[in-house]
């Protein structure tokens, strides 16, 4: 069953599109079409609520416009930034990374951590976890003191440190699955993976995949309640 | 204590701006100094994660702007659009109608509930009150079936279908408290009140004077977790 | 990638295996190999506590038998029979129709109901969702008073019944997404999506996508906590 | 707008009225006047379920005779003692510090710690927080190990002391938002306060002045459930 | 083993001192003493939090007074008044009919309604539960509107509405076990009892039996936390 | 009153019959009569979801044969294996040792640690708690690294052990009660005991008295739910 997906890069730049497409590409299945783009306006990285709700316009409109092309659409971001709103404005399904992560974590161990960037990440991602009704699932967020512009700086720095933390969370929080909660890590998930011995989930990875499953059981969201159709011609000035 | 606040309405429109004005004058201490301004761009009333979605950009702007002329301000719309993200860019206060709402309503009764317009309302709020740590004390989520944009249309019938959601509220989920879910229902909030037995609260107010209590103790949101400074400059196009 | 994987009808009897399987067949990857066994010693169908318990014996035995020839293994009943015990004994995953069924739903709606047989099943999912930590995504559990060797006896009005259940779920429980809480419902799947205006969810369906993923994934169970390897040679007389 | 306010320490003695009087007369808005008084009968400080059940009489006997001299009521101690009682006996709002401090707390950070005098106050604590249904919202309890009467005697070392349990909460529990846990500690605020760069409430000031918002926005307490109405003629012998 | 158990009615008024002491001693076995008293000053009933509070002094000066005579004291009364300064004041279990129900019901089915007397009892009693962390087992709380001193005025009516209230709670709430919420209807458990076809437990009865159970343990309550010592001479003018 | 009792140990050995027996004659009234008897096919001790789902059909056997000449059963394993099947197929009281513990545990501090044999309990009785719905009064569970079969080895060591982690738990989790969670421990309990000093509790003892009280008060669990009657001849080859 030919899939098409689009994947979008939730960042006004385009600085990760390549690697990101071909990560993806080795991820899916054969018979899935993959088209990855980024947001025009927006921030560069999403590390605050301040950036995600300024990436949010963007990514709505490149799904009003595509939407018809594709029979999935993936926002690559451990936020899941919009991905409420687009499901409103969409009846093909709608990826997110970090819902998709901690979904998948649950069939694999009693408790996940969640390993992500900057301190703020602690409260955020326990919110986040808290909306989808998984809190007594969560064994931790740990974080590695590093921005998501200087992940890639010092590849082995950054590994160490989310070994580190994974191994905290693993010894001392009983973690029994580590999930990388930031999408910008998937450039190191091979090297991290090898060097933890408790499953390591990359949710970008793990979106993309959920993502293909849900098309291929000709599922997608309810309208009957949290996603109803929103009135489009109300906005003015976008 | 001379307090300077600015109620944002989230909406693209300066249609409620004298009325809403009016109502919270009335509402605010005599050493209050009240300014209120629409946002240029996004919708025309919030009903929905997409509405909501393309406020925030706007709202965020005139913060960024006016915060230091003022000693705090309240977003005024049920839904809180963009109080993360505000905190975030401000050391003083922010106050959100529906936050507000619904931490005076846990002083005033064992359970509360909300009363508010179209039925995606139920998981919306049930899902901002998960996120608030409040779910044991919410008895329920009633609609009335009418969109932002028609409440003031036919008053009578508008108040009525209110009473109506709430009395069904007290009686049969047990709500001791009733609030209303939007803070376009202020118009009626005096005729509601007087027609259910139970405390009724108006967001908006509950919002204007918590703020004024929070400025008055000389606090603020702490900077130490969910909160934390973003970087500004990373934000292009906008 | 290929993949070999088991689907073990954990009942004492052939009865359902090529309705099973031909069912199955439709719903996996081109490249996904499928075997089906059941059981040689338990109860011909899984309805109690009482029959649960007499069913994993003999799904353990299969396993330890065959899970060194396949990819991953799918249970195929609702209640999940054995499957903490199947993911003690071997690496590669093990998939559950309820633990699938409940994870994909809460990716297409805020609350998911659960239609399943005699009212012994309200207490019984409502522990098992407990277990899983999702406790407030359900919104109810409904049963339609047929016994699972009844279900095809008059189709049609096994249809209805659910359909009849799953519209009161999603009408005065509020649920968005049904789940169909029996893999004995999955020849009546088809019909059944058809009458109502949600997302219906198959389990036995979700159950083999979501391993399917898994495997794809390269990931497994987790053997740092709740699946710990257990001494196998302290059974005696099986 | 005028308002009367009752302040009842909860002790059997006046040892605290004039610093406490002094404190809560600052606090208060310049069109608020202030009563304080103490009980007769009762503990001399409130540090036990015991000391608590004895004060509580003394509380509601002056409740009974001043109420209707008065707009609003506060019972100054975090324990909130007899603050169900006191509400079923009068019509106008009766603030609890401890109440209070807590939903002012949700206002300002994502989890608070409150730091309180002796180890029982863990569980305690604990407890209070799981009854108004904040549980989510508590990052710790913490004791400085010092009884009520001896926080003056080194005023010092108990802030000291304060100021270290404060510190560790924010360290260790990711606490954002700091609480006094006994309202004995007013006359050490400021100068915690000074040493803590998270926000720190003192419950007595965040009772009275969100007494003074709940009596400006013309609330009291539900009549409709909690707070019904007892036979005040059933009591012999007090 | 002998046992001597003293049970406190904590209302001011003999009248109920033989029928429970009858009541009681059919209940015990037969190695266990009994002794029944009433407290001298307070309520003739407990219906509220203002009769519980002025009925707590009274038990108290029983238990300082009484303690060293016995191996255990119960406090009968389903609101448990005084339970947590009971136990700090004495090393002998204290047992108190709502806890000991609450904790036998979740022995004997999934979940357990309370039926007791009038609409306050609703709020009153979740909130109970919710102190004890029990609230996932509670189906409802259901009440007859009928006053504690009316409870015997026309047995037959009164029986006919807790039976009514029961079935309702199994049929409409998927209670399986029934609590009455009163020990003042323990002169009707049999009648009632013979009428409902799922386990009825009478609070008092649970209790006195947990505390035999407990003192042939040889357990006590903890002193490590929320039963500290408290000291006694704070108290002034009781 | 009478009560004949039956305990089965669910293992398939009788090493440790006399032990236990002696232990448990201990423990019962005077009036109750013991028999104790163990599964002849199964584990030989139960230390996985492996062990426990290849006991229970061993115990179901031993019910189902000696039911009716018993007024009550215990299973003799803090798993508390079987206890729902058992439910299903009998009417008479069923006591589970690790159920038993808990329900006692509550009533004697507000938060209970749980101290058991290797590192895998952790997650089972974190997932056992919850089931329960008693998750808020646990503070921890703690394993000791030790096998039930090696837990009379070095007995001083293993007292030493389970000593360390129960002042581990009362110290750094608060704790109030510790429970034992392995009735394999039951010879230790004594020596145990002495060296800690908050309440502890032996499941087993626990146990057998709660079933005593049960049937004291003449209840038995509910059919109306959870434990619903099971066809029995539905089961082949066993």
């Amino acid at each position: 069953m030919t899939k098409k997906v689009l994947v979008i890069n939730p960042v006004a730049t385009d600085e990760w599109n390549e690697t990101d497409k071909d990560y993806l590409k080795k991820v899916v299945s054969k018979d899935t079409v993959l088209e990855l783009v980024n947001i025009e306006k927006g921030p560069t990285s999403i590390e605050s609520f301040y950036d995600e709700n300024f990436a949010v316009p963007g990514i709505l409109q490149i799904i009003k416009e595509k939407k018809d092309l594709f029979d999935g659409i993936m926002i690559n971001c451990f936020a899941d930034p919009g991905i409420y709103a687009a499901r409103e404005i969409c009846d093909i399904p709608i990826a997110g990374p970090g819902e998709s992560a901690l979904m998948t974590a649950t069939l694999l161990g009693h408790k996940f951590s969640i390993v992500s960037v900057k301190k703020n990440v602690i409260p955020m991602f326990e919110m986040k976890v808290k909306v989808l009704g998984l809190s007594k699932r969560l064994a931790s967020v740990e974080f590695i003191d590093t921005s998501v512009s200087d992940l890639e700086k010092d590849k082995d720095k950054t590994v160490n440190r989310i070994v580190e933390a994974a191994k905290k969370a693993v010894q001392d929080k009983h973690a029994e699955v580590v999930i990388l909660g930031c999408t910008g890590m998937l450039s190191l998930y091979k090297e991290v993976k090898g060097k933890i011995n408790v499953p390591v989930i990359e949710p970008a990875a793990a979106a993309i995949k959920l993502l293909e499953k849900v098309i291929e059981l000709n599922l997608s969201h309810s309208r009957a309640g949290l996603y109803a159709y929103p009135l489009l011609d109300k906005i003015k000035g976008y």
